[in-house]
């Protein structure tokens, strides 16, 4: 069942769980900002629940806890910066702001990271450039999960991109993995015992798995060595594009793993704790184009022109990040929402690091 | 009837209608140049093919000769200029050789620009920051065409993006609108009285429209004001991800009209010549962020060992770029490909123009 909890109490207790894990009182601070930020724009798959993952990884040293980001190259615009396995977020927030300092002296700040770790949502990195009245963009590689079109077998990850531009009345965030879908829907699709509504997962490079019940197929998605994989943006056929969908994932390769000498998708192994993907950040700086609040209403004007079209009956067009605004107004009024499930492993956590979570989930 | 002609002889051809209209020698030699690149690649729709509709435009005045490209702002790293409605192909060089300039000074070039022409193909300015070493990239808003999702009217362009890299043995290069297909291929499916194998074109926002003998609905298309427009990159579903395709076409949107203050899709109306798209050329050295040499043959290896991959019986595994390499050696050795309805508008304009053509077309 899914309830909804104060996300200010929800916040303060991930606080204390990684203050507990050994991190700084700054660094959990920016942790608990990132995730419940998450839940709060309802993205319930990367926020609190994905604590559950990382804990597992703290565990077993794939997150490693004391290890800072470093600077490993350095121009006026760019930056290398190696997380040595660090927490992905602390990494991601670290790198996202270096490329932020560095578009508010220059321009333009582009930062990419190796060795890095799971770090949530794209989006909220590139919504930070957005909160400094920039553009922002983020990506980041994953081992292999897409098919390249043609393939019988993974070797691109899912690979989001982020793209956040100040709008108003909202951001226009964009995050997308470059995957019809991400792993983590097939997995929502399997919890729920629904067929899949669309070619998301393909085997033997074009064969539909729809099924939820398919269940070897499904597990071996997560084999980088079988014959089943998710389909790009564009399915798996050139007719619909799955070239291009294909293209974007490799791109996100370059901007990721191939400019800060990383690991790509395919060296990416989830068992081997001396590997980690790789991301990328990047803050333009609107005004070094021009009037930065005209280039603003120019871009409200135009996606208020979009949302004004007619449309589908009962289906409005939707620009990007209008979902998630309306998810943070009601998620600040009403609570985040948080399944049972996820909740008794959180405080299963809080437990086991000796906090008192009783006052934070009543 | 297509038959093979000597590329050299088409581009002295070319060269002498693009002098014949006034252009001087060297911008002359450069669109020539371009547009036989075009055709050498393969890409036939949108190389000397399109000298027809420049045609059109340097009569009826759109395309504005004597007009020059003005950098209108400027910062280490960045440009807009406004292209004053001269040749798009000369604005796309102008543009891209200043992106460059910035990229070998700075590292990072961003240009936008407002005020431009068709262009041809995005991946030419991209290709361009590759012959340097770098990575290109670039991308052109167009009037109205891609449904967003749940939309009955059309009002992004196709909008592509065009990606660069050097690598071996082929460069990588990514060049794809962002609608699963471009308008051009609409036509050369009618043309050929083929019918759509997919969901390339919808009607109230979610019919196909798939038969070529939909003459009215296909018409429709170019009609700003209809209720048939091309499907974005991933179908015109969220679960087949329409949106993605639709978001991408809308950043497409930032970096070319919104940034320069130029004309969005939906401003962009074929017959007002007092309009024109925009476009946008960013040049990224690789030598910011590491050893050159030793970041490309890391690409060039990832590229391989997804051309290894095992595949569907009789479909091998194809990098962007590879299809373009491989013609580029045939139209080189063979020459290029032109049907016979072409290379007679182009003698036609050659001679309106008082061109001696023979010798180039024997």
């Amino acid at each position: 069942m899914v309830k909804r909890y104060d996300d200010k109490k929800i916040e303060q207790l991930i606080y204390n769980i990684y203050k507990g894990y050994g991190f700084t009182e700054e660094e959990s601070q920016e942790v608990a900002h990132m995730l419940i930020y998450t839940d709060l724009i309802g993205i319930e798959s990367h926020g609190v629940q994905r604590m559950i993952m990382y804990d597992d990884f703290i565990r077993n040293g794939k997150i490693r806890v004391h290890n800072q980001p470093e600077v490993v190259k350095e121009t006026d615009v760019s930056a290398v910066v190696d997380a040595h396995f660090g927490l992905g977020q602390l990494n991601g927030i670290y790198s996202m702001r270096l490329a932020i300092e560095k578009a508010k002296q220059h321009g333009i700040g582009m930062v990419t990271t190796r060795n890095s770790g799971h770090y949530g949502i794209a989006g909220y990195y590139a919504n930070m450039a957005d909160e400094e009245g920039m553009i922002g963009l983020s990506s980041c590689n994953s081992r292999s999960a897409m098919l390249p079109t043609h393939a019988t077998k993974a070797l691109v990850g899912t690979n989001p991109i982020a793209f956040a531009m100040p709008a108003n009345p909202n951001t226009f965030i964009f995050d997308a993995a470059t995957t019809t879908v991400p792993q983590g829907k097939i997995e929502v699709y399997r919890k729920l015992g629904k067929d899949m509504p669309a070619l998301w997962v393909a085997k033997d490079g074009e064969t539909p798995v729809n099924s939820h019940s398919d269940t070897q197929d499904l597990d071996a998605l997560r084999d980088l060595d079988s014959n089943v994989g998710l389909a790009p943006l564009g399915g798996v056929t050139e007719d619909t594009g799955s070239h291009k969908g294909f293209g974007l994932g490799v791109i996100v390769e370059v901007f990721t793993a191939i400019l800060s000498m990383g690991n790509t998708s395919n060296e990416i192994t989830p068992d081997d704790l001396s590997v980690g993907p790789c991301q990328s950040f990047v803050a333009i700086d609107p005004s070094i184009f021009g009037d930065k609040d005209a280039i603003i209403a120019k871009f409200s004007a135009y996606l208020q022109a979009i949302r004004d079209l007619p449309s589908v009956p009962g289906k409005p067009v939707i620009v990007a990040g209008d979902k998630e605004a309306a998810a943070y107004q009601d998620r600040s009024a009403n609570g985040i929402e948080i399944d049972d499930k996820t909740l008794a492993e959180v405080t299963g956590i809080a437990k086991r690091l000796g906090i008192d979570y009783a006052q934070y989930v009543d």
